[in-house]
């Protein structure tokens, strides 16, 4: 399976203006034979829309999702992108895979990361919903979530390959760590692919730390954006040639 | 809580001589002004001490752990040491906390990695035992054991403040990675400290990776050793010094 994540500067409340960076990166995709495109944590309104999240939030059935899935069908390439969920009176922080052919799964995160998403938004309980990419057994968690390590794990023992990890991680001293350390180690722990894809540059609320990343199941990178500009990252995931280190790191089997 | 790590070169099956080592290292941690000294794994029998370590394994209440207490007496340095344990008909890979007022807690690795361990050792299902040293609670972790997140959680939420990880980590790519990255994870994902003691050099049956290291709640290196020689690290241990870190990364509290 080959994807494509873009390490994007969304526009904070320009929901438009990102589903038009969006169409682009997906041609862009398309261009090195992707199957994935993957974007950022709320890349469609913006993680920075702040009080005009609610406005920008579009139901799981909407005319935003119809948007994805015509861009999914134009280029072949399938996406998973960072959208504000609509759900009655409720507003969730959630990602979408959508394909061309009439596929869609909807992620909502569960952890939510300080006063800023509490404020905007409603947690769900963990949900593990997987799909399917040229073979490839996928999941999806969005920023915070991939911290914690029993995410990961509940992906991997549900069969999950990879992982898909929309963020908005914020630039500083731990933002770095999360990004040059943890993300390796989620990998590396589970014997999965990672995809951790990042906004860069700044809003007018928060400035993001770049460093977008896949990394491979034996911890290896096989990409990696720097922490400043925009970026498509290309990589194959193949789980076959890892066979050597999913027979030396024996984790999903060993830990009961 | 100031803390003293041998990176040590254990002569497999010579346990005198592994003594006298351990009792060395205590003299030069005490002239630190150390707490507490922590050897590695299997540190008496050696790790490569193969079809020996069973005649080698010696109870709990033994003259193995007498002549530890009588160590930590003398020096004032209470010890963590890995050794193996005879129960019966059965031998655990055990690592002893054990001071010179009285106190012991000893450890059994619930996790062995591969047939040579599975060969000579019982594994014992995961336990929390927790100590306190110079007002620092502590668990212990054995070797592989700590590359599973859920074994640090598990005492991290019981209240450990740092984990003391005896290990026999080989040479080799995947060695360097746990060192590398997955010891300062283990410590950033839970807010502990943790020290990472291992072997150096070689005997008959394995080359080890060196690479020790003690690991502050923030991820960063409080001391790191080098992968070839042995050598004593020593660190001061205070969680009052990462309070924002702590305040920052409530992992925690919002594990659920």
């Amino acid at each position: 399976m080959k994807l494509a994540a873009l390490q994007m500067q969304a526009l904070a409340g320009a929901q438009a203006a990102n589903l038009a960076r969006i169409e682009r990166a997906a041609r862009d995709a398309a261009s090195f034979g992707a199957d994935l495109l993957a974007v950022p944590e709320l890349a469609l309104p913006g993680y920075g829309a702040g009080a005009a999240m609610a406005a920008l939030a579009e139901t799981a059935d909407g005319a935003l999702m119809d948007s994805l899935a015509q861009i999914a069908r134009a280029t072949g390439v399938a996406i998973v992108a960072g959208f504000a969920e609509r759900d009655g009176a409720d507003v969730y922080n959630s990602a979408v895979f959508i394909d061309g052919r009439g596929n869609k799964v909807v992620y909502r995160k569960s952890h939510l990361y300080g006063s800023y998403e509490k404020d905007l938004f409603r947690p769900q309980p963990p949900e593990t919903r997987l799909f399917e990419v040229a073979g490839l057994k996928l999941g999806m968690l969005i920023c915070y979530d991939v911290e914690f390590p029993e995410n990961v794990r509940r992906l991997a023992k549900a069969g999950a390959q990879g992982v898909i990890v929309p963020t908005a991680l914020p630039a500083g001293d731990n933002g770095s760590f999360i990004a040059e350390h943890m993300i390796a180690v989620r990998a590396f722990e589970n014997q999965v692919f990672v995809a951790y894809v990042n906004h860069c540059g700044s809003d007018a609320l928060f400035t993001y730390a770049g460093l977008s990343r896949i990394a491979a199941p034996d911890g290896s990178m096989l990409a990696a954006a720097g922490s400043s500009d925009e970026g498509l990252l290309v990589a194959e995931l193949d789980p076959a040639a890892y066979a050597a280190s999913a027979e030396a790191n024996t984790y999903l089997q060993d830990a009961g």
